[in-house]
């Protein structure tokens, strides 16, 4: 890929992480100049990409007499080419950032940086020539990498414009996730994780369709169980394939809903019976945590993610998650000749579900709540409602009984959002869906986004998990959804 | 190479560049710590060396999570180790310092660093790891490179233990300059210099005696002369061999003294015939410079060096240069059968030789002054001495009289003190000769010396003819020859 130009960032307090892109020159113009100590540009490619970079540099003068040294940055958003990247104070680690600085000992030479990064924009800062000569840089080039494939066709003129952008937005950022495996962000932590996995595969099967790679990550994920059985979280695969750390309860429970999805889409049902075993192991391991009272109460120090956001009590959506899960191991289980396991899915799912509805409803309200200070989420209306366990017209009243309580706690992150979509959608609420996409995805667009990001919160647009906004991921897996609530789901219909 | 353990520098207004190494462990207990964000070491391989550098590095922890990124400085001398980098003041490029910041994306890695380094010590500092892990780094290893093969047979013991150890680093600079050329410094430029070629071919032919490597450099120069056949005063090796684009008169005329030197020393004297055509043409375009007073005047703005020494009037010495250049000449064109230029040679020696007695020498201070203001410096006597303008009881007068002369224009760097002791030597001056290489040389061993110095003045450690103490180059060619002088000149008889 070649570049679109050079730009130039500028402080505009009402711009996304307050920086705003301006057009300075067509790419050529960058090689018409001979650049020295302090000198710098930054490249814009025009889109966001995953992969490397190269450029041709030559020294010109009365001498090339000494190395030359320069610093490279890349980055998604225009706030990470246009801001110091140190001091650093994020908690995450400080080699995520993506810049380099480099010594050229030869020149002329060509640059082919070994690392691969996700960026739209590179900086080009020249550290230092020698007094003696100039460095021109020519032939910048990007290499884009993808186990996409060619872009699925576009949705139909007939579908609002503002929507066919968010489309467009979220297959970028599938595509740009789409590597050796689906990984959850291609500038930082580049793993595989069910969770998003789950989300990534569903919009897939709506657009680039390449199957094996899901089946490569459902294979990744069985292959590395804890010693007891309970899937990891995530899969790193170098220095060669190995299990994370983290075990996440609701993601290790929605593996099932993934390899139902999965066996759906393809019709590959032998690789559903190969992983089996492993789902069978996770309803096992987690029905273990169904009390007597029928609800589900995740072990002390474990983690329940359902979003990013520490004010959220977990205990509805959790039991909510499982309750999915359990309906999607059922109807595995049939398919693969476990008829008595589905049996005893569904004994638990019924118990599950009135306990729910006894424990978490109020009925005055008209809203699921959570924990002792019955704590009212848009994440708990959204799996009561995915689980089934609130009917579509409970489902429907407690969507708009939060969006009237200004202390409702709201979505985090785009995975949220995602679920709280897909909830509306199925409850009959389909112009509440599409005006949550509207606003949270398509605020992301107006915001510049050329992929979607890893956390959003419209109304705090520093925000981030990590303590610092230039190790947020801009091209994040879990936000890629639109286009499958789009294509599957059919949020554009009337 | 292994390290030979673990070191700090210590802050010392005593020691050379303010800074004084300390032990701290053996580089094993290096491997036994585990590194994060923040955390140093620095090791010492316990000799310069010339080279490349590499390590193992494994992550350990709950999860090897994120790339580690570090940074590595290499050092010739504590300070460059010590004290920060940047801001830097230098007038040389930047580039130049020795520091990298690298990103290693999988962990366990080997980690070798692609470039060569100059270096004693190696700081590494962890700049990250992650949350979730620290590293181990271990099988540290240095690559020495060097053209020079085995050493040479140490010094007798009867020579006294403070010369034998300035031989000793003698030979440590000259190995660790020669390369595929004969370098000038291996930090620093790294490039064939006509001036500091003769001054190691010298050193070589009294230790390595890798002669093949000077008769190359010697047809480095003879290939790329500028139109007017004038010899480049240095010599680019990369990306393919090309002249520089600096001229020193001394410098093209020494060219003569260097072909002779060697063939002398190999007795190669079909090289010496093959390159007689480039050292006449220096001598035929030097010559124009000689005016009809019989005195070489320097076109203005030309660049006669003799010295790092801004203050330095260079009158004098040129025809020093010249006149010692064209003996050399002479004795060249009778073995190469060019008697008609020897003669020619000869008639100018004489001509130029009473020239410069009856103008630059003045017989009632018995000195040889130069310039407008009479300047007295030892870089005058040196080269008169050299060029046996001044016979040897004028020139030993001389020097006793520079001596006894406070405000005589002292040298400023090795490169003349090695003419001022080999004129020392010649004119009979052998216990000052000896003195000054072990007050001078002996000087930088004293304050740690692993291998000469590009610079050295007793009276003022921070001296830079570039603005920075830091991008000196601490092991440099012209600095080597005391071994010669040792081995060659008899410096420590009697």
């Amino acid at each position: 890929m070649l570049p679109a130009g050079i730009v130039k960032m500028v402080a505009d307090g009402t711009a996304f992480l307050r920086w705003r892109v301006e057009p300075v020159s067509p790419v050529d113009a960058l090689s018409e100049r001979l650049l020295r100590r302090g000198d710098a540009a930054i490249i814009d490619f025009g889109r966001h990409l995953t992969g490397h970079f190269s450029f041709s540099i030559a020294g010109e003068g009365r001498g090339v007499d000494a190395p030359a040294r320069l610093k490279l940055t890349f980055g998604e958003v225009p706030a990470e080419v246009a801001e110091p990247l140190d001091p650093y104070r994020g908690g995450l680690s400080r080699a995520w950032l993506q810049d380099e600085v480099i010594n050229i000992d030869v020149l002329p030479a060509v640059v082919e940086m070994p690392r691969r990064y996700a960026f739209r924009y590179v900086k080009l800062e020249i550290v230092d020539t020698s007094p003696n000569y100039a460095v021109r840089i020519a032939r910048i080039k990007a290499t884009a990498l993808s186990s996409a494939g060619a872009d699925p066709p576009l949705l139909p003129e007939t579908v609002p414009a503002r929507l066919r952008q968010i489309d467009k937005v979220s297959i970028a950022t599938l595509r740009d996730c789409m590597q050796t495996v689906f990984e959850d962000g291609p500038k930082r932590d580049r793993r595989l994780w069910i969770g998003d996995l789950r989300l990534q595969a569903l919009t897939n099967y709506a657009t680039f369709r390449n199957n094996d790679l899901v089946k490569r990550c459902l294979y990744l994920f069985a292959a590395f169980p804890r010693e007891d059985g309970l899937l990891p979280a995530c899969v790193f695969e170098d220095p060669e394939a190995h299990r994370g750390h983290e075990y996440i309860i609701d993601y290790a429970a929605l593996y099932a809903a993934a390899v139902l999805d999965y066996a759906k889409a393809t019709g590959d049902w032998n690789t559903a019976n190969d992983l089996w075993p492993a789902v069978r192991k996770q309803m096992e391991l987690l029905s273990a945590y169904v009390g007597p009272d029928g609800v589900f109460a995740a072990p002390p120090r474990s983690w329940v993610f359902i979003d990013w956001c520490d004010a959220l009590d977990r205990a509805v959506a959790i039991n909510g998650v499982f309750v999915f899960s359990l309906r999607r191991a059922a109807e595995l289980a049939r398919h693969c000749g476990a008829e008595d396991d589905a049996v005893k899915y569904e004994q638990l799912i019924a118990r599950m579900t009135a306990a729910a509805r006894s424990v978490f409803y109020d009925s005055s309200r008209k809203v699921f709540v959570s924990g002792p200070k019955r704590q009212v989420s848009w994440a708990s209306q959204a799996w009561m409602t995915l689980s089934g366990i609130a009917t579509n017209e409970e489902a429907a009243q407690a969507f708009h009984a939060v969006a009237a309580q200004a202390d409702a706690v709201r979505p985090g992150a785009p995975y949220l959002y995602h679920y709280v979509a897909e909830a509306m959608l199925q409850c009959g609420l389909k112009q509440e869906a599409k005006q949550l996409v509207e606003t949270y995805w398509g605020g992301m667009v107006k915001a510049g986004a050329d992929t979607f990001w890893e956390v959003y919160d419209p109304s705090n647009a520093g925000l981030s998990p990590y303590g610092s906004t230039l190790v947020n991921s801009y091209c994040h897996a879990w936000s890629c959804t639109p286009a499958y609530l789009l294509r599957s789901l059919d949020l554009a219909g009337k």
